[in-house]
């Protein structure tokens, strides 16, 4: 048994800080615990009543003889310590802390929050919270939180760190009749965060589903590992893709956040669903709930509206779908049953004078045509439309359906009491079309990441170590420094990069022998440490054929360098000018510090990085991202993410790149990274890729603790 | 008075094909007229009866004595003609045809449209529809719709081409109490369309707002003009950007329409709202007639939980607009007035503590701060928030508010209370976080595009005449021909397009008296004709330096041109390499036919392209469109949204390019077509931008009838 079971299926709770205040949080919450059906005992605890609530009141939980599955702590903040104290006593199994007043106020709190993780780590104790909502299992009859709605019973778990988009959930899912299995506010997450939760409803035969709202992930490795072997679906909705989002999270929750595309990216890299928005959530919660999933891609809408078809048919296209063709047996059928002025297409017409029974044969059509993965019904009021009956006929057509159906039934008040009628048997509905859609989509995006090959045997070789390591460490330190040029020559000879030819020079004559053993032309460049972006520091000379114009510009560019530098040696870099080949970039950046493979150390690790090169880079954000460790196959698909990859493949006619050399080159540096994860950042910028090489024209590489 | 006023404002009224059967159409909109409080007469016309519900029936129209405003026809569309007939005998003033079986079915329908639109063009008689729900006008008391809802009084004036869309607006109007002016069913357009009510209604002092759902367009110039001229806000969803949704249209209204993207670019550079789903269209409508337009895109948001809060400020992010920075005077406002563990800074956060009366301040402050253009307030359901209260609150902030101010009631049924307060109040509330920001984001680009500066001075010069207009037209069939070459090249230097130096070469001697006037290095190029994409098909020598090599491959080359070809001069051209300068495409593309410029001819006319050139302009669409004619100025803020219009300003310390020389070559190139009408395509891609040249290295042009 599962040490949470305490937690969601207690026997015995005591709620501490219950008062005869029923608007107090204790009371609600107690009042909600005994008034919400719940089999086993419950214990007001506070030294100043006898009684509450016609429940014996206790001064101390040490009074109560019976043992204790879970205490629930609502008391101010800077007692808390005190009562925790006394559950470890009495060997309490798990403990809810309500109250605020922790980490989320700052220093003070921050260590008072400190001080009871300490103790509840050396002991057996759970700890949910502090600073959350409490917990709720509509399948047991629990509800020991104080939201203002309870849950009903069904297979979703949900687990939030805001409070507020708790209570929106619930409001959300008393409004469409969505039932949760657990429901969780996890608060401050001391002690019980989202692994430890994924875990246990991984077991839960009662949860088919998985929703989860995050702003920090507790640790990388553990949170993908525990996404990519899950069976159930996991949605998940982690703000912060703006920077200003990123400053809003951390004054609201005191903590630096892995950004938002970094969980992004981890979530679909795992075959979680990442989603954008509140509704996103909910909505795809509840298709998976209640739904099936579409075996692809292929979607018939049948509509009562010719305009409202055609924005369904942008819209279909717009999420990556498309319109199923229909099987000719379907059409034959569909032929003879609709109005003649209907083109027997998809998006099928029935008209606006279309009848309840109307939707029945051709749904049973769609249903049964083996070219139609999903379906979209659309359902608009006019003069004549059934709206509650042709509610009943898609009642009836889902109970025979393996197949997604989903239903928009657009406008306001009419089309409300449709969805209500869909919502009571448990079957998706949506007000609005882009919603029934993009949820359609989003379920796509799960089959496809679940048919993919899994890696599972790819481990982390953090026992990999760098031949450089010790040459590395003089640089680390809390801010990041660039590496010198030698040295990251010298880490990427070792991963087996492509490098041009290079030397680092000091004065004419060291030109002058670079050129005798390469030749022309060539490229002069100042060093890394100094000037990060070299087109806007004049740092960069190009095409130089010539010894003139070679040692002219040698000089010029020392010079340049000595305005910016104390340094006494200065050498500036010479290279073989690269000429052909397309220009792409490749990067690893870190998210974590540089102990984030270590054991149970926050943040995700490296990220690959992959796209467009050169000053497009930034321009067109034409890139591809992944956590690594990733096989040669992931690194491939990262690669065809990106719409340079048509580019590579061959365009109009050009001939096909060195795909294989450019996979090879990513693979080697996802090995640096694991060699050398003091890199906080590499950018390969450009590399140039031809038919048979990918070099590394320019790389930087930075390091931090 | 205008000639639309007998339809919407009608004092005697006939209904043709009522009888005693009060689900058939025509009895629901006679019952419809004389129950929603109309003033007029009405006349139910059936010969069948001579009596219907309570009025004296008439054979027909001509039997009734008093003059007729308005008839509305609902009997089958073969019989339509006979009656039209009759309105056209009687004089009446507007006929609305209900009746379906005109274009929408096929060839058969389509003529009788036309034989009716001939009697009715012939006439005095104003037509809507034929294949429509009617009219309704709540400010005089008119419903004459099937439509199952009646509208209510307001200052939003609405057209849609979907009877379907119309229902659902209605139905969204009944939910959110939001009013009408005009609510008009356009149906198939035989005689009245969005022209002549955007006519009637930029003059009408009741209309505030106009909303429109359109498939096609009737007239692209008149249309541009109305919109560019409206002094009133114009929302326009115009379904159809995939290529599936076109052929879905044309299955739908049997209509060849402009692209959705046309139609978007139109709207948007003549200083209207385009938007892309139904929920955005009754967004808009409902916050500009209810509300004010932000002077700016400085949003405060005002929030009673800090997850929203930061999922909002993606959001801000995400659609173009900025947080504001507070005054210092209202941070210390505020400091005094918030609990202490928020931060003063925005998003502003009450906490999930705060009642009604925490939000009244701050919403205070923020109306007065000048660094706040709009104000998004977030209302989470939590355990004490007092949902109606706080709407309470935000209605009586809003009544001495100048800026919008813009709520969402997050959740489900709880939010909903708040919500409904909100529009009892005629305020603009909001379920989803995303739809109260692009609404915000929407009304800022609408005050951005009225800001411009205007260039009604503009006209369309049609009576240009290119010098090439006789060598043209043998090209000129009902499919898109390619110009040849020389040809092109001389309309280029008509329209001081700068050129490469170049020539159509067809022997050895030809290519070496070019050598010997413009030197090495060259380009070696297959003719436009036969092929397009040269990089297909092996018609392109980049960077020939030398005289074997130049006829080497000149020979190779008219020898591959041979096997795809039965002309037999064949040649080819011959160009100076370009080798500098940043590759990008100007293109041309005609909507409509080439008679486009002469009166009420369907189509816009001309569409200007500037983007990214080469091989990425398909991989990276970062093109910029306009219709034409435009100015410089706008010329340059074409240019200036696309992304590569940084690389023209000098990218990272680069140089800046010659972005006069291209303006002056889009506007030459917009010349080009109005000499030319007959181009339906013209792409100059790439063209080099140097420091000081615009150089046109390869045009193409097409022509078609």
């Amino acid at each position: 048994m599962s040490y949470l079971n305490a937690l969601f299926n207690p026997r015995t709770i005591a709620v501490v800080g219950v008062s005869e205040n029923s608007a107090k949080l204790g009371s609600v919450i107690f009042n909600n615990i005994i008034n919400s059906g719940f089999l086993g005992k419950a214990f007001p605890v506070n030294p100043k009543y006898k009684e509450l609530y016609g429940y014996k009141a206790y001064k101390s939980i040490l009074d109560i003889r019976e043992n204790l599955d879970l205490v629930v702590i609502v008391i101010p903040g800077d007692v808390v310590e005190g009562i925790i104290k006394e559950c470890v006593k009495k060997k309490v199994k798990s403990v809810i802390i309500i109250s605020a007043g922790f980490k989320e106020i700052g220093k003070k709190g921050e260590e008072l929050e400190n001080r009871i993780k300490l103790i509840v780590h050396k002991s057996e104790l759970k700890l949910l919270g502090p600073n959350c909502l409490g917990v709720i299992n509509p399948l047991n009859k629990l509800n020991a939180s104080f939201a203002a709605l309870n849950a009903t019973p069904g297979n979703v778990a949900f687990a939030s760190q805001s409070g507020a988009l708790c209570t929106m959930i619930l409001d959300l899912a008393a409004e469409k009749n969505l039932g949760f299995a657990n429901f969780v506010s996890l608060g401050n997450k001391a002690d019980i965060n989202e692994l430890e939760l994924l875990e246990y409803w991984e077991k839960n035969k009662n949860v088919k589903v998985i929703g989860l709202y995050l702003e920090e992930i507790e640790n990388g490795d553990m949170f993908y590992r525990l996404l990519e072997r899950s069976k159930k679906p996991i949605i998940i909705l982690a703000p912060g893709k703006s920077e200003e989002a990123k400053k809003a999270i951390n004054s609201h929750t005191g903590s630096l956040a892995s950004s938002a595309s970094t969980i992004n990216t981890v979530t679909k890299q795992a075959g979680a669903i990442s989603v954008d928005t509140i509704e996103e959530l909910f909505n795809d919660m509840m298709a998976l709930s209640w739904s099936h999933l579409p075996k692809g891609n292929k979607v018939a809408i049948l509509t009562n509206a010719g305009g409202p078809g055609v924005l369904a048919t942008d819209l279909v296209i717009e999420n990556g779908l498309e319109l199923s063709e229909l099987s000719d047996k379907s059409k034959k059928i569909l032929e003879k049953f609709l109005p003649k002025e209907t083109s027997i297409k998809n998006p099928i017409d029935v008209l606006g004078t279309a009848l309840a029974a109307s939707y029945k044969l051709p749904l049973e059509v769609l249903i049964k045509d083996e070219n139609v993965d999903g379906i979209i019904v659309i359902v608009t009021p006019q003069l004549i439309t059934q709206i509650e009956e042709t509610a009943k006929i898609i009642v009836n057509a889902s109970a025979i359906s393996n197949k997604p159906i989903f239903t928009a039934f657009l406008g306001g008040k009419y089309a409300q009491t449709g969805l209500q009628r869909l919502y009571d048997n448990k079957l998706p509905g949506f007000k609005y079309l882009g919603d029934a859609i993009k949820t359609m989509s989003h379920l796509y995006q799960y089959t496809l990441s679940r048919t993919k090959d899994r890696y599972d045997n790819l481990k982390r070789i953090r026992s990999l170590k760098g031949k450089y390591i010790n040459k590395i460490k003089p640089y680390l330190s809390k801010i990041e420094v660039a590496l010198p040029t030698k040295l990251v020559d010298k880490m990427a000879k070792e991963a087996n990069i492509d490098l041009p030819n290079q030397q680092v020079v000091y004065d004419e004559d060291d030109c002058l022998s670079f050129i005798y053993k390469y030749g022309f032309p060539v490229v002069l460049k100042a060093e890394a440490q100094e000037i990060v972006h070299k087109t806007e520091f004049k740092g960069l000379y190009l095409h130089i054929n010539d010894e003139k114009s070679l040692l002219n510009k040698f000089n010029k560019l020392i010079k340049n360098i000595q305005k910016h530098t104390i340094r006494k040696e200065i050498g500036c870099l010479i290279q073989e000018q690269i000429n052909e080949g397309e220009e792409i970039i490749i990067g690893l950046h870190r998210d974590g510090n540089s102990k984030v493979y270590e054991n149970n150390m926050p943040g995700f690790g490296h990220m690959l990085l992959f796209g467009k090169g050169g000053i497009f880079t930034e321009l067109y954000k034409d890139i591809s991202t992944r956590l690594i460790p990733i096989n040669k196959e992931e690194i491939k698909k990262m690669i065809s993410e990106t719409k340079i990859y048509q580019i590579l493949l061959g365009y109009r006619g050009s001939k096909n790149l060195g795909i294989d050399k450019l996979i090879d080159t990513i693979y080697s540096l996802q090995e640096l990274a694991l060699k050398y994860p003091e890199i906080s950042s590499l950018d390969i910028n450009p590399a140039f890729l031809t038919k048979d090489r990918c070099i590394a024209v320019d790389i930087k590489a930075f390091v931090k603790e």
